[in-house]
C-alpha cells in the first residue's frame, strides 16, 4: 500500500452489482497517509462530488497531530465506484477505448461498499479500525457496518439518514432531470463530444441550495444585486442578476470544471437507492441488528439531511457510542467546514472506539 | 360590479411598471361574491399559480356562513397582473393578435398591487375592509398596506416574508432556468408554436418540493416504488420510478395543462423582486411605518417561507393585531389545506379588524 498520499489504483477485477449487471475490470483509486501497522486503518468515505484526497477536503482534521492523526493511524480514502477521480465510472474507457457511458450500470451504496471491501482485501487490509464519512460517505459508512460488521471496529456517521427520504429522492431526481434535459446528454453517451455542462451546472445550483443553510445564504447575499448588474430592470434578463444568482452560477460552473456529469448522475442515483432496510426486514430492524459501535452526528440547520434523521439513527442503531449536534448556520456542508467542532467529534469518537465509557453520551461541543 | 361569482374583466388602460416599461390596454379579470355595500369589501390575493376563483381554491373558508361570509362581505378576487386566467400577461395578444411574450415586461409585486388599486377604483370600490393573502398573495397583501394604507382597514398576511430571501431567489431562479433551458422556450415567444411544457413541468417539480412538508411527503411515499415500476433495476431508467417521482411528474404535468409558462416566469420573477424595504429606508423601517392593523400567520413546517420569516414580520410591523402558527405536516400549502385552522384564523382576524382587543395576541388553534 502506498501511504505517501499519492494517487494510486488497484484493479479489483470484474464486479457484479446488487441489481445484477457486471462491470469489467474495475479499478479503485485511493490515497493513504500514515504507516500501516495492521490494526490502525481508518477508512474515510467522501461525499457525492468528493474524491480520495481527504487530506485536501478535510485538511483541518487530517494530518500529523490532527484528529485523524497520521502519526498514529493509516488513513485511507478511495474514490467511490462510479466516480470520476480515478475509480471506474461512466467516463472510464472500455477495452476498445470507448467510454462506458450508458453501459455503466446503476449502482447502489451497497455496490460502492462491496467494491471497497474487495479493494481493502487486495491491499492486504484485514480489519478497519474505523469507517468515517458524511453525506453519501455517511451512507457508505452505515452500509460498511451492516454488510461487513466483522471487519469494522467502529463507525462515525455524519449528516446522513438511514435511507433516502421521499423529499431527497425528489430533489435528487430534479438534478438528474436537469442533466437529462441537456441536449448534449445523449443518454449518457456524450464522451468525445460536447459534455452536458449546462445541465450539470443547473443540477449543482439546485443541490447547492440543499448544502447550505437558508439563513447563512441570506446573511451573505440577501436581495443584493451582483456588482455591475441590475436585476430590477424593466425587462427580465438572466445576465442582470441578484448576487445569490451569481454565486450559484459560479458554484455550477466550478463543478463542471472538475466533475463529470455521468458520474454525477450515477452517484445521485445511488443516493436515491440508499436504504439500510432493503432486504433486511425494514429500517429499524436493520439498524437494531447493527452491533458495530457507532457514533452519529448531524447539523442543526441541515436542509438535505435534517437533524431528525440523525436522531432517528441514534435511537435505532443497535450499539450507539454517542450522538453529537454540529451547531452551525452553514447547513449540510458544516461537517466539512466546521473544523473545530469536527475535531472534537472525531477525537471523541476515536476515544470511545478505543474503549471509552460504555454508555451512550451526548457530547458538548 | 358583478357579484355573482362569474368571471368578469375590467380594462384599466395603459400601465407603467415600477421599472418604467408600459403595457398597453391592461385588463384585470376578477370574480366577486356577496352584495357590495360600500364598506364591506374583502380583497383576496391568490398565490403564484392561483386564479380569481377563490370560491374554488379556498372553498372551505369562502361562502355563505363561512369565515369569509358572503352573506356579510363582498369578497373580491382578481387574477394577478402577469397571470394567465383572464388578466393581462405574457400570453395576452397585442392589438395585432400576437401574444406579448418577451415584450411583456418584468413586473414587481408593487406593480401587481398598483394595477389592482386602479382596478378597484374603476369598480367604484373606495375602501377595502380587509386584504387577505398567502404566499405571493401575502406579498401583495403587505404591499397593499405599505402602498395604500389610507384605503385598507386591515390585512391578514399568510406564509410569506418581508422580502425574498436569497434562498428563495435561488430556488425560484432554478425554476425559471428550467423553463429557459427548454428548447421550445424561444425567449418567451413560443405562443402559436409548441409551448415549453417540459421546462414548466420541471420547474413545478422543484417548486412542489418547497410547497410540501418534508415529513409529509416521506410519510406518503418513502422509498416505495411506483406500482408496476422497478426503480432498482440494473440500469437507470426514468420510466422505472419511485412513487414520489411519479407523484412529482404528475404535479408537473397537471400544471402544464392549466398554466402558461410565460406567466410562471413573469410571476416567479415578481417574487424574486419582492422587497418591502426597497426605496423605503430598509426592511424594518418600512415594516415599522406600516400602521394598517395586521395579523400574520405562518406554517411550522414551511420550507419555502420558514416560520421565522413570519416571526420577523410580527416583530417589526407597526400595528400588529395578532400572530398565529398553523401547525401542520403539510408545509407551505397548509394555508390552503388546513381548513379548520384557517377558519379560526380568518374569523379571529375579522373580529380583531372590527375592533377587538387592542393588544397583540397569539391565538390558540
Amino acid at each position: 500500500m502506498d501511504t505517501t498520499g499519492a494517487l494510486s489504483t488497484v484493479n479489483i477485477g470484474d464486479f457484479t452489482t446488487e441489481a445484477g449487471a457486471t462491470i469489467e475490470n474495475v479499478v479503485i483509486a485511493y490515497q493513504a497517509w500514515g504507516e500501516f501497522r495492521g490494526d490502525n486503518v481508518i477508512l474515510i468515505e467522501h461525499a457525492l462530488t468528493g474524491d480520495s484526497d481527504a487530506a485536501d477536503w478535510w485538511c483541518g482534521v487530517l494530518g500529523p497531530g490532527l484528529a485523524l492523526d497520521t502519526d498514529r493511524f493509516c488513513v485511507v480514502c478511495t474514490n467511490v465506484l462510479g466516480g470520476c477521480k480515478g475509480s471506474t465510472g461512466p467516463s472510464t474507457p472500455d477495452r476498445n477505448g470507448v467510454a462506458l457511458g450508458s453501459r455503466f450500470p446503476a449502482i447502489s451504496i451497497r455496490d460502492q461498499v462491496a467494491a471497497e471491501r474487495i479493494f481493502i482485501e487486495k491491499l492486504g487490509i484485514e480489519r478497519v479500525h474505523a469507517v468515517i464519512g458524511g453525506s453519501m460517505g455517511g451512507a457508505r459508512t452505515l452500509e460498511w457496518a451492516l454488510m461487513f460488521p466483522e471487519l469494522v471496529d467502529a463507525i462515525l456517521v455524519l449528516a446522513v439518514s438511514a435511507r433516502a427520504s421521499a423529499w431527497q429522492i425528489g430533489i435528487q431526481t430534479a438534478q438528474i432531470s436537469a442533466i437529462e434535459r441537456d441536449p448534449n446528454w445523449n443518454n449518457g453517451d456524450y464522451y468525445g463530444a460536447t459534455p452536458p455542462t449546462d445541465g450539470l451546472a443547473a443540477a449543482r445550483r439546485i443541490a447547492h441550495l440543499t448544502y447550505r443553510g437558508e439563513l447563512e445564504i441570506d446573511e451573505r447575499f440577501g436581495t443584493q444585486a451582483q456588482a455591475g448588474e441590475n436585476p430590477l430592470g424593466p425587462y427580465r434578463d438572466s445576465h442582470q442578476r441578484f448576487a445569490v444568482q451569481s454565486y450559484l452560477d459560479y458554484q455550477g460552473v466550478k463543478l463542471t470544471e472538475r466533475f463529470d456529469a455521468g458520474s454525477y448522475v450515477a452517484l445521485t442515483e445511488a443516493l436515491n437507492r440508499h436504504d439500510i432496510g432493503r432486504g433486511r426486514g425494514g429500517l429499524n430492524k436493520a439498524l437494531a441488528s447493527c452491533m458495530v459501535p457507532a457514533m452519529v452526528a448531524g447539523v442543526d440547520t441541515d436542509i438535505l439531511y435534517p437533524y431528525h434523521q440523525q436522531e432517528h439513527l441514534s435511537r435505532n442503531l443497535g450499539n450507539l457510542l454517542a450522538m453529537a449536534k454540529i451547531s452551525s448556520p452553514v447547513g449540510h456542508d458544516a461537517f466539512l467546514t466546521e473544523v473545530r467542532q469536527m475535531d472534537r467529534i472525531i477525537r471523541h469518537f476515536l476515544s470511545l472506539a478505543q474503549g471509552g465509557p460504555d454508555e451512550a453520551v451526548e457530547i458538548v461541543l
